[in-house]
């Protein structure tokens, strides 16, 4: 094969011979002219098979969508009535001189930009991701988790392999896979990462995990995947939740300055507002939130999340808002109480348009409080003595926090079914394929 | 709290008063003097209790290791009759004004540096962690896992987020775990990444993915996790295997010389030499590397795997040596044979230092060869349909490999266990805490 040139850098090869390799997107027959748009992972560009060439115009009939070619062409400037300035390649064209099938394509299901149901977009996995729109998707998941990543490390954080499979149902709470272990023995598939994340504060003060967590809760809503990426951290010598919240607000300032710079291709084409980070993220008790958007009790339901969001946008320039001092009976059994407030706790929420995409506290330090606290939630000090073994050599004041990469994802690009940003998303009736049909 | 100063950067506040947050790592007390090792994320400092500052010396006097502490110090040179070049901060100390106790610690196990047997190790990981070995190990490994993923993303390669859970058993051959899904349903941990990763070169050309897979082998050997780390990745439009491997050799020796050139200490400390790479990694066909080594048959043992290492080594001045030409029907479904050899395929596995860490191949992409080797296999080409769509419409020639994180980490470091190279291992008998007494 000749040296490839991706499609992307053509421009460095005006008036020039290529060989370029992708795939047809689409054929387009004009008369004696047959139009092929050809695709890579670099972008696509227009080439034309010319009457005077009748083996190339022979093999360019034959040609259909997604069918895999190597072409060599020579690389020309468009006439100027051609030029579509809004495309990437829009000045230029490629004469095909010669075209090798590399591999056939069948008959595609449908255009693969097609608005179709959700449900056919997951059942076609495989072919829709090849549109632009999954293309966009995961072009930007892809720059969150790097930016995410680099911030951490960046701020003196260690990344470090979560387990998926625990021994026990910890938490207590959320509903849980459950494993066939060796000799019959019990796993379950972790529902957070955070013990572990506790654990790695005691010996290395700061460390992060990108960690799949899966929970088995019987809901199928827009916010729901059974199988979850959660972008995690914990740090120890804070001072109190608010050194948290400092952190993840840098982190998630960089993650979103890093899409914004990369992908303001993608923010076009999808309509979707670049993000407004706002001076700093505005801090809310959930009273201020509550009373702000006219609700009462003891968190925010869906609606109160979207309308204290409006606010933030409209008041603060801000399209994040933290939400604090949750109560403590609210929150998971490791969470600090704010002795000053009675009953509150040093737990917090970030919300981002509408959606709540970080969850996060100070921690319990103190063996004896923490093996008091599990006791009183009814749970067995016994079933953590691995974790608590943390506690009992020397942890620092720490706190950290939860970021679901889907989520993030989703409301970063105004998706409206957080299982669009996931690749392949897992839910009570799908696994790539539907598993039974719905009720 | 005051502006909190790291221990590595002590040597920028010579003469000045600082704040301090870390653990005791030791106390030493000399006659009237109390000497504090005090440890940081960022290393070790040694601090003094004069006796003229009797509040800072009844404090000291009751601290013990893993005490969590916030001190008042003034950062001063070392006599040069006490001075320790062997040590980054042996040139300084740091003299005690006030210590505040931020956490206790009960009286710890062993000492952290002790040379304890495996199991204890695992049993006592929260505290283990503590050591410099782990340290090492860890900060180690999560070098090894940047410096991938950048060398990936620099090659053009997407990340993404392949899932933990699987529909079914789909390679038909390694033990698999089985989990209790929705409905009574049973869903599956992922034993590779391989399908999906061949989805999205039919999506995005290239790909990379560092997943969880779960093996159920029961197999209780120094080489074998029950949850592993795979750092996976798959191209299109590729010549042939040669193309993968080519790729793969360029991110090894990025990963390598990050290593090297971030973590010499660590390579001093633990008495290990850098990994050579050659010129070139070595490339033998598996009847070569057999004739080399004395061995005939289809595979390497471990014993052929450790002799063609000690031979690259030898002849080639490489730790890595590259094994190809494996029967075909020793490979994975998907595996491409090469027509021209006869029953050989073109996969290729990667040695580092006595160890198979890398296994990849170039794959097939023709729909009908594959539904003919799926049913070859006698496995049910019904139940690969998701997958097979990524065939149906149009998939370039491609290949791909899969590097086993543990091993990597394990080689690199020459650890006798490859469980040492998992934060939390799970194997047969253990997940944190053991499950039963080993029969």
């Amino acid at each position: 094969m000749e040296q490839r040139t991706l499609i992307g850098d053509l421009h460095d090869h005006l008036g020039k011979e290529v060989t370029v390799c992708g795939w047809v997107d689409v054929r387009r027959d004009h008369g004696k002219l047959i139009f092929l748009d050809i695709r890579d992972r670099t972008g696509k560009v227009q080439s034309v098979a010319l009457p005077n060439n009748s083996g190339v115009v022979e093999t360019a009939s034959t040609l259909r969508s997604e069918w895999v070619v190597t072409v060599s062409a020579r690389v020309n400037k468009r006439p100027e009535k051609m030029v579509n300035v809004l495309e990437k390649n829009g000045d230029i064209e490629l004469e095909l001189l010669s075209i090798t099938v590399l591999n056939q394509a069948q008959e595609i299901p449908f255009e693969k930009e097609a608005d179709v149901n959700i449900d056919t977009r997951f059942d076609y996995r495989p072919f829709t991701l090849r549109s632009q729109r999954d293309h966009d998707i995961f072009t930007v998941q892809a720059t969150i988790v790097r930016a995410y990543r680099e911030s951490l490390t960046r701020q003196g954080f260690l990344d470090f392999q979560a387990p998926a499979l625990v021994g026990g149902d910890a938490e207590g709470g959320a509903a849980v896979f459950k494993v066939g272990y060796y000799y019959d023995q019990t796993a379950y598939l972790a529902t957070s990462p955070q013990l572990y994340k506790q654990i790695m504060v005691g010996a290395f003060e700061r460390a992060f995990t990108i960690a799949k967590i899966f929970r088995a809760e019987k809901s199928a809503t827009t916010r729901h995947l059974a199988e979850l990426t959660q972008m995690d951290f914990e740090m120890g010598f804070i001072k109190d939740e608010f050194d948290v919240m400092a952190a993840l607000e840098t982190t998630v300032r960089d993650s979103v300055s890093a899409v914004v710079a990369q992908h303001q291709d993608v923010f076009t084409r999808m309509g979707v507002p670049e993000p407004l980070l706002g001076e700093t993220f505005p801090i809310l008790t959930l009273k201020e939130a509550l009373d702000i958007v006219g609700g009462s009790g003891d968190d925010m339901d869906p609606e109160h999340e979207r309308a204290i969001c409006e606010w933030s946008k409209k008041e603060k320039g801000s399209d994040f808002v933290f939400i604090t001092k949750f109560p403590t009976k609210a929150r998971a059994f490791y969470t600090m109480s704010d002795s000053a407030t009675g009953g509150l706790s040093r737990g917090f929420d970030l919300l981002f348009r509408g959606l709540e995409i970080n969850s996060g506290a100070q921690r319990i330090h103190s063996y004896d409080e923490l093996v008091q606290r599990i006791t009183e939630r009814g749970l067995d000090p016994e079933k953590f003595s691995f974790y608590l073994q943390a506690f009992k050599y020397g942890i620092p004041p720490h706190g950290g926090c939860s970021t679901g990469l889907e989520r993030f994802t989703a409301r970063m690009l105004n998706l409206g079914n957080v299982k669009e940003a996931s690749v392949f998303p897992r839910d009570m009736n799908r696994i790539d394929t539907l598993l039974r049909s719905e009720e």
